[in-house]
């Protein structure tokens, strides 16, 4: 039966309806009827060629959540009906050393839900079983959505650079990832700091955790917090002053990159030797990784602040997160 | 009693003789007579003020190995007659977070064996006790000396980051750090690949424990090795095309600098997120550092390749450094 889904057809398109026949289902594959589905700013740069990785026609969708709609044979732990998501990540090849280790997202052969493959903008999507992941019962899909991709991928960074409650941490940016990062630092237990260009976003940032706030357009507020951060986390998308961050890292401290500037990061080596500081790429994580962090979610209350859109209305929901305006996430509702 | 050493009265200047008067011995201090002092790259560079942080007259040495003359009344677990050696800090505080958990490199109040204090290039120097390590009865002095700072700067890089026998690693620059870094990978057990320019020392890199060799200059030995470490440490003071080696690392490698190139990195944010690799500043570390790579040299024939000069020749020691001919380390013997 063929998959509705809404597709661009060429770099910078509107998003179109578009149908395809995804074939007879593997024995390890999944079929997911899409309820919701998140747009995370890898939508539109998908869309747009942004990265130069696009194969049209390009359908986007990759915070999804669903019931599964049909299992292929030898798919063992996901029952027809059950509620499941679906982030960046749809395929890998299952033998290789990552694959092994549950860090399928480092496999050399593994597959990007959007790219050369349909994503959740459409009734239903396929992936492997293995990266077809429970939603807890506690979390609301439209909320939880989001942490399919935004979430795993600020929180992945945590658990990989072994962030705990007795650090302090600052996030930068607060957008559809950061304003996620805030609420897990500061379910973690973290002194939390949000960092943005003005203090526009203060008050909310205070809500979602923050007990501090920096403001760095015009301001010396980023040179006064020197040797302050044990962890930093950019979700920004534009080049940083990188070594006055460096300097507001506290001794062997940790700044990771999770948003994709333009530019090559420009590092200071005295900045980062005097006090063995790191700089660290970061992204989403495994579906191990997406389990835990929803497992965490789902215990101590994190949810992303979502604007809702019907399905149908995908090129307004889109111009909407282009925009910049959107609080905080932009969610397609089935 | 006043300490006859050697000291630079000017940037770039010569080394005369010069004395000092120690003043009485604090409660807590250690006076050592100098019987091997090693003669690393940052000496020259403090003579020569190249980063603006050298306060004259300056007495270089900082890879010291000789006998305790003298302890403070409250110096404890150290005898007169003892050997011992100092590295690149003489001083800290003693009670903030850094000196509590055995990161004294750390401390905001750290003092350098030379810069504000006179260093090993002398017939006796003074630290604070703590940063008297006494030296495995194994070891030979002469060879031993150029661990206390170069074998330190390469090692600490190593236990802070995990490195373990299954890893694949490789070493920047086969000089002074360079030759002790093989030999301390290759005793752990690691794959290791010796990095140089050209392949000159390709025959003595093989017998510090490298076990492949590549040549950057003028070939594409580094590209091919696209995907291939999981460490990697450079120890070389020049700007190196730095997306190349992070693409030289495996996912989630680390590249650790400790030599300190002349101008910032130049990192890829795509380069370092798409498989969570990480750029690390490394640096010589606590004393508590330099006793556990003193055990594990003792233990595992870990030594540096030297010449020596007599003390009393150390202008021509400093200009055989100069040269870069030296094979590796020049050591001054008393």
């Amino acid at each position: 039966m063929a998959i509705n889904a809404f597709a661009a057809k060429a770099a910078g398109a509107r998003l179109e309806p578009f149908s395809y026949e995804p074939g007879p289902l593997g024995p390890l594959d999944v079929e997911v009827a899409v309820t919701h589905c998140g747009i995370c700013h890898s939508d539109p740069a998908m869309i747009d060629n942004e990265w130069h990785s696009s194969s049209y026609p390009v359908v986007p969708g990759h915070e999804i959540i669903g019931t599964v709609a049909a299992k292929g044979e030898r798919v063992t732990g996901l029952e027809i009906g059950q509620r499941a998501g679906i982030g960046w990540q749809c395929s890998s090849c299952g033998h290789c050393e990552y694959c092994r280790t549950a860090r399928e997202h480092l496999c050399a052969q593994e597959v990007d839900t959007i790219i050369g493959h349909f994503g959740g903008f459409a009734d239903r999507v396929r992936a492997k079983a293995e990266f077809v992941v429970p939603i807890p019962d506690t979390l609301a899909s439209a909320e939880a959505a989001p942490l399919l991709c935004a979430g795993n991928t600020v929180f992945t960074p945590m658990l990989r650079h072994g962030v705990n409650g007795t650090m302090r941490a600052a996030v930068v940016g607060i957008g559809g990832l950061g304003h996620v990062a805030l609420q897990f630092l500061s379910k973690i237990g973290c002194e939390v700091t949000a960092i943005s260009s003005t203090h526009s976003k203060d008050a909310e940032a205070r809500g979602f955790g923050a007990t501090d706030f920096i403001a760095t357009k015009g301001t010396d507020e980023l040179k006064k917090a020197a040797d302050r951060f044990d962890f930093i986390i950019s979700t920004v998308s534009a080049s940083l002053p990188w070594n006055d961050y460096i300097a507001a890292l506290r001794p062997q401290g940790t700044l990771v990159v999770v948003g994709v500037p333009d530019a090559d990061l420009q590092i200071s080596a005295f900045g980062i030797i005097g006090r063995e500081k790191m700089v660290a790429g970061g992204r989403a994580g495994s579906p191990w990784d997406i389990r835990r962090m929803l497992d965490f979610a789902a215990r101590n209350q994190v949810k992303a602040m979502i604007e809702k859109y019907p399905m149908s209305k995908v090129n307004d929901a889109l111009d909407r997160l282009r925009s910049g305006h959107a609080r905080y996430r932009v969610v397609l509702e089935a």
